[in-house]
């Protein structure tokens, strides 16, 4: 292996646009209660794993996957009442909202979006040429319609999109606030509800009254199959046809269909939810009965907090070198100043959560 | 289920350009012999298949992939005599050419490729506003890199793909052709072999002297693992991580990263690609004996065919309905014409092949 020449003449190459940006790196820490990415603490039962593995051994992998996964249509058709004609699965959600916005957004296009949120959107509007148009969200940060709406319309928002649960706040959209911002912008509604099925309403049911709203769906948080990377959107028949031009053929491999197929049919999957849910509201609770601390609600499977008294990049460090909890600092934005999102873990972690932070913050 | 209503004010916001685009659909035949993907005809062996799935059951499903998939890459650095922060895996090589396209391309760069060629090259330089520039191939499909330089000089191309062996004709590029194109031109070079173990040369060795090369391979096609969707790409390390920008992050899923490191240590894998190799030389000398057509000289694992005296897609349809063998028709592209591309299947798919096409052609 010789060692590479000089890079200038390559990185020539690539666009400024590009190299101005910075990589996108996740610093990998190693802790024993994983609490940074939203995910399941539940992994599918090792009896249900090892079946469906046996399965896996049963597909070609020598064939590319199915053009269009008929069975797996049909089950998530059946799931969400909706056209299997009206949904596309991507690998993971975020290539469906890649998709989406390449089929709508053209340069100087406007992206409204509430603020803060899931930074993947105003990435994306960049990469299409969209100005992106935050909108702050309001006290304890729930969401602000009125004024959502109010800069969609003065702005003439291509695409708006509504984060609910909204990551990583937790802010769930009042009930009637998809139909609002429907009736008075012509904008493409990409409602995003990768956390959905922990709390909050969702726009599923307002697909069948207009074709201007996009649902993104995740099997990498409730169903707990991140490693499986399998995302889908919901539309109108005609509408899907259209974001689907903006996908790479044969985006989702034959193990994962075939995995998320078998799941879908099995109750285990879903259960967990409403134990996550339980055990967010109590880890919750004590959270909030602490001084030193702002716990905002959460409809999703995690907690937004903002360090009072003590640093949160100490709290972080603490948690992670003192106790093995590994949380996710979001404090480098500014309206996040202070501020850590940790994952709901099983019931022990977030005992060990309420503990460490006791500690942590009683210590001072 | 409602029925969904009008679509009108949805395809509104569905840009122009795109609704003009015909949607990509692959019309979707059976048949007993599939020779129309470039599949290997060969899947990994049952005992392997399961042993490598009991491995499966082990990977956690319910957490994210890893960031870096470090084990993978230090396999396939230790594979290419290339360094690990130089090699990136993506979703299928697709997504690899797009994220190099896409960290070069702006609005109005020239892309100079072979023609006919991959037809993935020219929608992705339209989805980056780049003008394709395509350079006929000479006679025999045989590359002809004089005036491919030329054009490439002459348009000051900001990318030169070249394809080899190139599908759908088969031409292997001359054996100093990209040294010839990095000395005469300033672009990237994008190195698209994913039919490279069949035959022709490689550029994974000028890596090391130029940071304008980018070589991309596939685990579809000689390792046989088109379901799991692992493609590569290999380039100087300060290149790959500007294209590393354009991925979405966790493109690969962690079942398809456990199987596919597990392959690479497994000698199994590669013992086909000879048996292919010979499988094509029988099946490409018994049709060129043959009058009424043209056998295209080809160093991939799937042979070019003009059919001279009956129409190609009477051959299609009639291999398809009469012989339960499915090739690719091609000749919708000018220089196609009457072209039919096949897949290397097994010995006895192509005895098949040549069998029906004898009594096809003969039958006249």
């Amino acid at each position: 292996m010789r060692p590479p020449p000089e890079p200038a003449a390559g990185l020539d190459l690539v666009k400024a646009s590009v190299r101005e940006q910075p990589a996108y790196s996740l610093k990998t820490h190693s802790a024993r209660r994983k609490l940074n990415q939203n995910e399941s603490p539940y992994d599918v039962s090792p009896p249900l794993k090892r079946q469906i593995a046996e399965r896996l051994a049963a597909v070609p992998w020598h064939r590319y996957p199915e053009f269009t996964p008929t069975q797996l249509l049909d089950q998530l058709a059946a799931r969400y009442g909706w056209p299997a004609e009206g949904i596309l699965v991507g690998n993971g959600s975020n290539e469906l909202i890649q998709a989406s916005m390449a089929v709508t957004l053209e340069s100087g296009d406007r992206v409204v979006a509430p603020a803060p949120t899931f930074s993947l959107y105003r990435l994306l509007a960049g990469v299409f040429g969209a100005r992106y148009v935050p909108v702050a969200l309001g006290s304890d940060f729930g969401y602000r319609i009125e004024s959502l709406i109010e800069v969609a319309v003065r702005e003439r928002a291509r695409v708006v999109v509504l984060n609910s649960p909204n990551n990583p706040t937790g802010s769930a959209l009042p009930p009637d606030a998809v139909e609002r911002v429907l009736a008075a912008t012509d904008a493409l509604v990409l409602c995003d509800e990768a956390y959905q099925d922990f709390g909050g309403p969702t726009a599923v049911g307002l697909l069948a009254t207009s074709p201007r709203v996009v649902v993104l769906r995740t099997f990498s948080k409730a169903f707990g199959l991140a490693g499986l990377r399998l995302g889908l959107a919901l539309a109108h028949p005609a509408v899907a046809r259209e974001i689907a031009k903006a996908k790479l053929p044969y985006n989702v491999n034959s193990l994962s269909l075939t995995a998320v197929s078998l799941l879908l049919a099995h109750p285990e999957t879903e259960s967990r939810v409403a134990e996550i849910v339980a055990t967010r509201e109590r880890a919750a609770a004590r959270l909030r009965a602490m001084p030193g601390l702002t716990v905002y609600p959460s409809a999703a499977n995690f907690i937004l907090i903002r360090c009072l008294t003590v640093p949160a990049r100490d709290v972080f460090r603490r948690l992670l070198e003192d106790y093995g909890i590994l949380v996710r600092d979001v404090s480098a934005a500014p309206e996040l100043a202070e501020c850590l999102r940790i994952s709901i873990g099983t019931p022990e972690d977030m005992d060990a959560v309420v503990d460490a932070m006791q500690a942590i913050l009683g210590s001072r």
